[in-house]
């Protein structure tokens, strides 16, 4: 397993939702060896943190009915080179059962999800946000005895589709509840892709100097075209840990088109740009993020699979030809 | 014509490219009457700065053959409110034959192009940057003497698709020679989309430290995925004003599907929601950019456009089937 010390060496600790949040959406069934395919690469190129399915019923999500075989095939082969570092695995659970499923299986870590929108909470289980924390209690006691890390998610974090804002106030309460539960990382998740690079700053500045022993981790998605400038905010703001999924999947079937999450080969590219080191191996995620269309019939929305890295150069051939900028010049 | 005092109110001036930059890759005819109805929405929408053709050879850039069509089309008819505040119009010009085609024709300004890169100019044009400044000097002088404010253009300001890296240093050099020639407009532009934002910022910083005088205008393109966390480190970093096109028009012909110009509306929604006001009516660009496929057979790269405005809300019906959220809750 990839130890602190790994972490350590790291700017910035990408963290890949492909396999929960990339794929939890999608209608056709994608087979598990194609989801086990994704996975080891996205293991494979150094990607040093992966929430790789969900143990909540298969009735709320089909898609991921496959958990325990994706377990199974991950603990028997996770594509990382011998020797090399192995990623935390985790899992998103909803409570005390799907713990106990999520229990020996090769995970190191689940996750629980409340909203910090009591209106979207109420709207979704038919129960506040104060109910919803007593009854983590159990979840978390129950990882505690199986010996996986709990971490606490914040869906809504910065803003509801249901009552619009969401006060920093009602974020901090979540967060707070969390931490008095003896949580050390909390997500902070744009569920529906409502956060600002302002309102990012402020949160992240906010939530880390009243719980300077807490991993933050920001959990974005690029719905309207503020994704990375979101992450570069939250990591200006001092934390380090962004989700981000492969070909921008887990975009909401409601609005056809909309982008879902933060795309990992861009994020990754943007910070390696900006300097920020994140141990990962672009060239092998881009080669990854071709075959997506044609490993699972989704298309990728990765600005960087299209255009390339930066500094893949066009050549002095290709430049000559190109009227976007000898057409501003020439007479 | 908007006056100063106009932009005082703003907190940004986002200026409109769809006219020069946005259309002069696109190979099939745009009829000068779409163009013109395009550029009426947009100043309609109070837009308060328009760049909206070039006065380039025709050779070059086919599709502005029209431009002096459209100046007359926009002198007619701009599209504004009567009473209301009228935008800046400007044209790109490459030298003083192209700043005596723009003459009398409406146009406020005229921008020239030099590249930041040497490699990049003398690819282009078989001339270096310090002979094409030197040639600018006719031009600025044609500009002064037809009552027109000249702006200075940098090209691969943040980096070149032939040499890679642009130092900031060569950045400066030109950005510094243009004052010299008594330029206080100078735009930045990233014009393959290489920027990246802790290089906006430190570029920005230092031009504007060195020249306090100078209004900054940053042309960015979102080829990377980095176009508004990009015009966000601008802002912050001091600078107000910033290019965009509506729906993102403006790509480079030899990388297709790459995205061109930081798209209009989305830097729009972006910079009013952290609270930068902008003075521009969203609601009529959205209608607008909805239109954009019928009237030019070109795809809007806005993600505001498929996805609503954040304050947008689905309501309490619609997130209920949305298993994004609901499906991390349920057990």
């Amino acid at each position: 397993m990839t130890t602190p010390d790994t972490f350590a060496r790291l700017d910035v600790v990408v963290q890949d939702v492909t396999g929960r949040d990339g794929f939890q959406n999608v209608a056709p069934w994608i087979p598990t060896e194609v989801k086990l395919e994704l996975l080891r690469g996205i293991a494979g190129a150094r990607v040093p943190w992966l929430e790789v399915t969900s143990f909540v019923h298969p009735k709320w999500v089909p898609q991921l009915r496959d958990a325990e075989d994706v377990c199974a095939g991950l603990a028997a082969d996770l594509g990382v080179a011998p020797g090399a570092p192995r990623p935390v695995l985790s899992a998103l659970v909803p409570n005390a059962r799907g713990v106990a499923r999520a229990a020996g299986r090769g995970i190191d870590a689940v996750s629980l999800t409340i909203s910090a929108s009591e209106a979207h909470a109420r709207a979704n289980l038919n129960r506040g946000r104060a109910e919803l924390l007593d009854a983590a209690g159990d979840a978390i006691a129950a990882a505690r005895e199986a010996g996986l890390q709990m971490r606490g998610g914040v869906a809504t974090a910065f803003g509801c589709p249901i009552q619009g804002d969401v006060p920093l106030a009602d974020l901090a309460w979540v967060v707070g509840r969390y931490a008095e539960l003896g949580l050390r990382v909390i997500r902070l998740g744009d569920t529906t892709g409502m956060a600002h690079p302002r309102q990012v700053r402020e949160a992240v500045t906010a939530l880390r100097a009243e719980h300077p022993f807490v991993t933050f981790v920001l959990h974005l998605h690029d719905t309207r075209g503020m994704g990375i400038a979101n992450a570069v905010a939250g990591v200006e703001a001092g934390l380090r840990h962004l989700d981000a999924a492969l070909g921008g999947l887990g975009g909401c079937p409601f609005a056809p088109g909309a982008s879902g999450n933060v795309d990992l080969i861009d994020l990754v590219h943007a910070a390696e740009e900006i300097g920020w080191r994140t141990g990962i191996d672009l060239d092998a995620l881009i080669a990854l993020g071709r075959r997506l269309p044609d490993l699972t019939g989704l298309q990728a929305d990765s600005r960087v699979l299209v255009a390339g890295k930066r500094n893949d150069l066009a050549g002095r051939d290709a430049l000559r030809e190109d009227g976007s900028v000898a057409a501003q010049l020439r007479g």
